[in-house]
């Protein structure tokens, strides 16, 4: 690991570093914030963003950093997708396939399988990294993400309840076999078969009989998306059939950038310190 | 004017709109923050940005809403230089002259003095835009900035103590004539007269009589620029010399960034509140 930098923020530092990753074959960036006071080893949480971003975006936008420094809370942030020379894109740049849009999968297609297996190294590989190097209490993990990375966070903890003990998204992709997004990445990376599929959407591992006891969700009305690629009726529907609590906040007026996760980020630190006590 | 983006953030709406500057002879960018919840005229906040920013940085990054809407205070931030076609920057494209990086002085060197007019742009032109087109208190006018913007934060409100009523800075320039920085810039806009670079040294205003009641400035032990660039000493040698109260904080382990500038927000916006009741 070599530290790429380093900064005073609240009562905490944000870091960033960059390490080798043998999931990705490439090197990665992640940021990290360490509360200057805490009680080893303490509750983290792991964030997951969204299109296009970087480890940049949640650790300079989000503002968790106040909230995360009173809690004792340790916040992780990686980067979207694999990165660097030799690592393949869309053929036509898009902005929802490729870097910055690794979707949290373990791809299975020729072109993508070398690269990108952002599942294993999120949920393997840095996890591991993380409790080996930094005063991380495993049994107080949390995941949550944005958008794309809402679909990250809700996948990985219906998958590992017991290594993520507790879940929160905004404006997630809830279904992405139901969004244009999800399946032109999940075709691209995984192949034609649908039934490779329902590992990588919330609503389908729930439907499977994956659970967790409680999710909270905060979406924006006025985000563009909404109707077209996230759609948290679905989300809705399968955790009441299921018996999940679902908070499912609608927030009027927001749209689907960092200020409105910025507005609620405080709740949602909140809602996993509770649940990691 | 000309809406750009408008994204609810806390109890407000953060606003970008677009404009043509008559004083700057280009169109120009500048955030504005109004909360859901004021109590018209409001008080008001002008936030001037830092070497190589646009409007777009601190609005993304302070974190300045959330408490800007607690207090009913509306956030003004420029951009740093005029741009577009036609608009002069540094020949070797240097970080420090030129685009984005104005300086909030009246260029009157050949080259620049067309555009370069960022001094009468936020005093005069912005000012009176946003107090014709917003809810906007003129006897409850406020001004702070960061490094470069916490330079032209201190000279306007020294200038023109009755429209900008309050003021604080973040890691300010505190004398560009003793900074390599200002000595470059002011050279590069005024010329080599250096009698003329005092209206826009923040000491040298002081030195000459210039006043304010009060003044809040943060300043990080740990910012690389400290001591060759920013030299707090200075004013606080100046305003104890001239009877002005500066509140010189110097925050152990704190840096040049946004990390720091989100550090103490809360603090700077509370201190303008109380000044501009």
């Amino acid at each position: 690991m070599e530290k790429i930098s380093q900064s005073k923020n609240h009562h905490g530092t944000q870091f960033v570093y960059r390490h080798d990753a043998d999931t990705l074959r490439c090197s990665m960036n992640f940021g990290i914030y360490l509360p200057d006071n805490i009680s080893a080893p303490a509750p983290a949480l792991f964030w997951l963003s969204g299109l296009t971003c970087t480890e940049n975006n949640f650790i300079t936008k989000a503002g968790a950093q106040r909230v995360a420094s009173e809690l004792g809370m340790i916040l992780v942030a990686p980067d979207t997708s694999p990165r660097g020379e030799g690592v393949p894109d869309d053929p036509d740049g898009a902005y929802d396939f490729g870097l910055g849009a690794g979707f949290y999968v373990n791809a299975i297609q020729p072109l993508w399988q070398q690269h990108y297996q952002m599942r294993d190294y999120v949920e393997q590989e840095l996890h591991q990294l993380v409790l080996e190097s930094f005063p991380v209490d495993q049994k107080r993990l949390g995941i949550f993400g944005h958008s794309m990375g809402g679909h990250g966070a809700l996948t990985m903890a219906l998958r590992s309840p017991d290594k993520f003990r507790s879940v929160s998204a905004f404006s997630p992709i809830c279904s992405p076999i139901n969004s244009q997004w999800g399946e032109k990445a999940l075709k691209g990376y995984l192949g034609e078969d649908p039934s490779i599929w329902r590992e990588y959407d919330a609503c389908s591992l729930i439907n499977d009989g994956a659970h967790v006891s409680s999710i909270l969700v905060d979406q924006g009305t006025d985000d563009s998306f909404l109707n077209e690629q996230l759609k948290p009726d679905l989300l809705d529907l399968a955790c009441s059939t299921a018996g999940i609590d679902l908070t499912l906040r609608m927030q009027p007026g927001f749209d689907h950038s960092y200020y409105f996760i910025a507005s609620f980020m405080e709740d949602h630190l909140r809602w996993h310190s509770d649940r990691l006590r």
